[in-house]
Parts: C-alpha cells; sequence; structure tokens
C-alpha cells in the first residue's frame, strides 16, 4: 500500500539519433551547445529508458538506483534537473521537501555501446515534471542531464535550437514533424565489435572545443544552413537530400574529431566499411537510398525508408556474416532476400571477418516520452525499493 | 660509345615528408597549391628517383621507361615539364629539335606504398636542367609535374610558397634551412600492411576542393599561422613545437578527407594505433619525443631526435611485432633494447596482431637532387636503350 501522500510515477522516454551533429559546448555547466542539432526519435518499442519516482514524507533520504545498482544521489546533473523542477514548481506544494526515491532502466541491448543518458534524461525529467505540476517547456531541464536529452522530449523530428539567452532557458527542442509524417522511414542500427575503451563524448567534445580550429567555422557557417536544408528535406520527405546532408554532417562531426589535439578518434575499418558500402548502394541504385550517422563510438545508425529494408540488411549480412545468430536480430522483424548477382558484382562486395558486428536493431521513428498508468509497471514498491534486483 | 653530339646525364633525387601539409589545387592544370607547404627532404642513401636522361640526334622518337617497363610519352605531366623547359632553354641550342630518351627507376622497396611521383619529377626535371642548361628556379618546373615534386628539389627542410602570379610561375619552393642545420633529425616509415586499393591524392584533393566546406577555411586561417611557427620551431630546432604542429596538420589533412563526400579515408586501425601509441610515449616523457605525420595511405612517417630512436623503435616492435623478420628493417641501422618495465606499464602497452606492419625504414634528413657523374651508373646505354630490364 502506498502511504497516504505519497506520489508515483513512471515514465519511459526514447532515444534519439542526430542528422544534425551536437558536438561541442558554449556553456560547459549549463549544457549550451556551440550548434542547433537535429534528430530523429526512435520507437520506445525495443529502444527506451525507463523510470520510477517516488516522492513521499516517509522516504527518509534520497535515493538513485540504475539499471539494478544503487548510484550515489551526489550527482551534479541529477542535481540541476532536481533544483530546476523545484525552482519551476509551485512553491507551496508540500512535497517539495519530500525525499524521493528514483529507478531507472534501460532496456538497450548490453554492450550496444549505445547512448543512454539522452533517453535517461528525458524520462527522468518528464517523470518529475508529472509529479512537480510543471508546465511550459521542460526540453531546457532534461538538458541540464545530458544535451541531447532535450531532443528525447518529443517524438518525430526535433530540431534542438541553441539559443541565444545566457541562461540557457531558450536552449530548447521543437518538434517539426511528428512520427506519423514520414511513416516509412526505418533505423538500422550496426552494431559494431569493439572491446577498446575510447573517450566519452563528454570528453571529446570537450577537447575540441578547446584545440580544433575549424570546430568554430562548422558550427557558425556550415550547420545553421545544414539545419534549414534538412528541415526543408524532412518536411518534403526529400529522402535523398535527407540522406546526404546526413552523411555529411556525420562525417564532419567526425572530421572535428580528428582535428582535435590529440585526435579522437570513433570510428573503425569496420565502421568505415559500413560508410563505404552505403555509398557503393546509393551509387548502384543512383541516389540515395540509406544513410549512415555514426555518434561517438564505431556503431553505425543508418536511416532508410521500408522498401529498402530487406535488400539492405541482405547485403549487410552478406559483407559481415555474423558469429553467432542467437540474438543477433533484435526489434522489428526482419526477412531476407538472395542478393542479385549484378549487385554482388557492381559493389563489388567483399566479405568481412566473421562476427565484425555484433548485433543489429531493426526500428523507426517514435513517440516522446510516455507515462505509464499501470501501476504494475512501477519500478518501485510501495516502500520506494526496486521491486526487482538483478 | 656516344654519338659524337649525343648528351647524356644521369640524376638522383629524394623523397620529401611534409609536416604541414599540400592538400587541394586552386589550379588543377598548372598545379598550384591552395595553401603553402613544408617538407623534410629524406636522404637519397636509402630511398631515392633516378633518372638517365639521353639526347641525341640519333634517337628515331621520344622514348620513356619507368621502373624497366617502357611508358606511353604522351603524358601530360611529362609534356608540361618538358615544354616548360624547352620555353626556358636559349632557343639556338640545337639539341631542342632532338628526341630524347629518358629511363628511370625508384628504389623504394616494393609494395611500400610511398609516393614516387615527387622524386620521380624532381629527378627528371634536375636532369632536363643540366642537358638544357636552364638557369633559375626550376621547382616551378618539377611541379608542373607533381605538385610536391618542387619540395624534393632541395635538401633539408623546404617551404613551397602557393605564390599569388596566375601564371603560377612563383608557385616555388624554397630551402628554409639545410640538411646539416638539424643533423639529429631522424625518420622512420612505419610501412602499414593493407591490401585495400585507394583512391589516389589527385582524386582525393580534387574531391576535397568541390565538396569539404572546412578545406578553404583551413587554407585561408590555419596554414598560414603553422607555416611560420612550424618554420621558427625548425629554426631554434625545437621539437616538441614542431611535434606538436606536424601532428595537429597531419590530422587537419586527414580531417578535410573526412569532410569530403563521399570521404576519403587514407588511415587505418593500425594507423590510428601509430599516432595513438606515439601520444602515449610523447605524454609518458612530458613532451613531445616523437611526432607523426600520414600521407594519403596508411603509413606512419615519425619524426624524432636520434636518442630517442632506440627506445621507441623497440616500443614498436614490441606493440607491432613483424611476421618475417627478412628485410623487414630497412634504411639505417637500428639497435634495439629491453623495454623498461615502467613504460609497459605507463603506456599500457597492448601488443596488435603479428605482421601489422609490413615494414619499418630507418632514415634521415637529406640532401637535394645530385648529378651522378660516373658514367657506368647511367641507366641507359649508348644507344639510349636500357642497360637493364627487370
Amino acid at each position: 500500500m502506498e502511504s497516504k501522500n505519497a506520489k508515483i510515477v513512471t515514465c519511459v522516454a526514447p532515444v534519439n539519433i542526430a542528422v544534425i551533429k551536437y558536438w561541442g559546448k558554449l556553456d560547459e555547466e549549463l549544457l549550451i551547445p556551440l550548434n542547433d542539432s537535429l534528430s530523429g526519435t526512435l520507437s520506445t518499442d525495443f529502444m527506451r529508458a525507463k523510470t520510477t519516482i517516488m516522492v513521499s514524507p516517509t522516504l527518509q533520504e534520497n535515493k538513485f538506483w540504475l539499471n539494478g545498482k544503487e548510484q550515489s544521489f551526489d550527482n551534479k546533473r541529477l542535481d540541476n534537473c532536481l533544483k530546476e523542477i523545484k525552482r519551476r514548481a509551485n512553491q507551496e506544494l508540500p512535497i517539495l521537501n519530500w525525499k524521493l526515491s528514483i529507478c531507472s532502466e534501460n532496456n538497450f541491448p548490453t554492450a550496444a555501446g549505445l547512448a543512454s543518458s539522452a533517453a535517461g534524461y528525458a524520462c527522468l525529467v518528464s517523470a518529475l515534471a508529472i509529479l512537480y505540476d510543471i508546465e511550459g517547456d521542460i526540453s531546457s531541464i532534461a538538458r541540464r542531464g545530458s544535451g541531447s536529452a532535450c531532443r528525447s522530449m518529443y517524438g518525430g523530428w526535433v530540431h534542438w535550437c541553441k539559443g541565444i539567452k545566457e541562461d540557457g532557458l531558450d536552449s530548447i527542442a521543437k518538434q517539426i514533424a511528428p512520427a506519423s509524417h514520414w511513416p516509412e522511414m526505418r533505423v538500422l542500427i550496426l552494431v559494431v565489435s569493439d572491446g577498446k575503451k575510447k573517450y566519452g563524448s563528454t570528453e571529446g567534445m570537450k577537447r575540441g572545443v578547446e584545440t580544433s580550429e575549424l570546430i568554430t567555422y562548422r558550427a557558425q557557417y556550415v550547420v545553421p544552413k545544414r539545419i534549414e536544408d534538412i528541415s526543408e528535406a524532412i518536411k518534403k520527405r526529400d529522402f535523398n537530400t535527407f540522406a546526404q546532408i546526413t552523411m555529411q554532417d556525420s562525417n564532419q562531426m567526425h572530421a572535428i574529431c580528428l582535428d582535435t589535439y590529440p585526435p579522437c578518434v570513433y570510428m573503425t575499418n569496420v565502421s568505415h566499411a559500413i560508410a563505404g558500402l552505403v555509398h557503393a548502394y546509393n551509387s548502384y541504385k543512383g541516389s540515395n537510398k540509406v544513410a549512415y550517422t555514426f555518434d561517438a563510438g564505431p556503431n553505425a545508425c543508418l536511416y532508410l525508408l521500408e522498401p529498402e529494408v530487406e535488400e539492405f540488411v541482405s547485403i549487410v549480412n552478406y559483407v559481415f556474416p555474423p558469429s553467432d545468430p542467437q540474438g543477433y536480430f533484435q526489434g522489428m522483424p526482419l526477412s531476407m532476400k538472395d542478393i542479385p548477382q549484378d549487385i554482388k558484382l557492381s559493389l563489388d562486395l567483399e566479405r568481412h571477418q566473421v562476427g565484425s558486428l555484433k548485433s543489429i536493431i531493426h526500428t523507426k521513428i517514435g513517440e516522446g516520452p510516455q507515462i505509464i498508468s499501470d501501476s504494475t509497471c512501477h519500478l518501485l514498491n510501495d516502500l520506494g525499493v526496486p521491486k526487482q534486483t538483478p
């Protein structure tokens, strides 16, 4: 039984994949970016963060569990989000003085190396906003947790405007088109096997701002035009243009990483081989049918339309043979077909080592954060303690 | 016996390794670069082009052999060099109307993947200039054969000024310091095993100029300052600064390649692992002791001072174990030592697959093109025919 006045809420929130990249902060504390960015929000059917928050007068202390492990509550980013939520709340709410239990988990495939902080902070802030009755834009609050989390606050296609205010209150996300606008859009995430530890995006961006001589030019002169052009392409559902800008911007982000000193290298030989395969396929098809984009890691995120999925994934499967088919394909169902002989010849397909890819996730564009009203889905019991520990 | 009026000359010319990269042409026909560049000239003791040219009234047609194979004389770059030589010659010279036999060979390790055209055209133009008695700067003639060939016209440290004239006559190389200025400077070329065919630098540059949004900014704002700073560092023999600028400029060239559409990727996982090892070593040493630079391929060229060679090459040999030691080490003698345990631990040395490197060439900074006066060294016999065919 819940304590009489306790409040509990559970939300899920999506991952987003940027097509115009956020790379570099103008303000390290407020997480104001150097440039605007734009992303597609992925369906929560297959990849999502889930967070339950209880606020209750009976809780003795603030507690926070992530993926089954208790974390320190002394976390600056979490603290910034909470402070901003409480600042915006009605100051007469009694719950402002109560302690919180927060329990969060991601259902991403283990070791997929996919950024979870965007979904995580979007989920946290969505749940907090409900508990504390916050109105108006809350994407700028999610931004305080993890920059790109603000883009996970909306479904469909989302534009994060860097804003011009010093306090960052206008550095917010806006939906430019809902998921339903381009229903054929699919996403394939090719998880690249790579054991090496890498520098995180926070560190890479910071070093980039400090040492790259090209990053400012990119932020000031290249990105604004690309944001405009790709927004237009999305509105018109012009995949060819959308794909070209997406690939160019991914490459430019990694160019900036290489121009950083010492350089940050996230893409591997396999990442580049995937990019090469996409260019060869598009060239064979006579226009762009697939677009790749890479974040701060070796995994490829591919945008493509539904009619292209079967053929392209069959080619990927031929070029990068899986080692263990168990759990290799995840997400929406995938079917394979024989690759036409002329494609094999024209693309000069060369097979890579078995196991170069770890898994393939098939998903689509989806909705923003959602409240889960079914109380059996809460991650916390009535005492504010996680129901399950792994 | 030579024909009475025939003239024959043999030259050798060096390879050069840029520390500020030439990447992008302002004029595709005249080979005028987008930006200045700067290089070290390598000793001809180990790597050189050698060219013999005979000009004789008895020759029936122009002939050209390269590495033992006859080539078509109908070669635009060769033609441009020849035309410019003849234009500058005393127009009363009878040899202007005679035919030529040209025989050229490189002694670079087979399949080293090292650019040979710079040494080749420097050698060709040096020999032609002697035959036709050309005076004044001839680096702008070598440039017409292969842009970076102009830098191989001088020994030591060489600055190619892009010039401002439309005809390119002031796009010439100048020595900023002779080889003797920094006698401890050594070069290690780590030849990376990589079977893949790559796009050449000509194609990569052209596509870069057409599609990279960052290349112009680099050429206009980044390079001029770097040329100034690295020239100063060379003059002062300030290795720490020299190394930082060298590595930054190599990385920026490859950043531009990645910003090209579709991207040009020359560096492999092994190339990046070498760069990472250099940064780890420098960090351990507290200042830059080794500098890497990469051209349009996966091979690393390392600049370092003599006292550092033994230790660093021992580390390289540990991290990248050779598969077949036969012919693996080339050039100047190399000795190895045990790697101190604290280096192994501090650098977190991880061993790569046996055979990741194909060979290591140890060389130094050297002189410009030289005439070989010993007539037994000519590559052509008295009839203008190659003495040996392989």
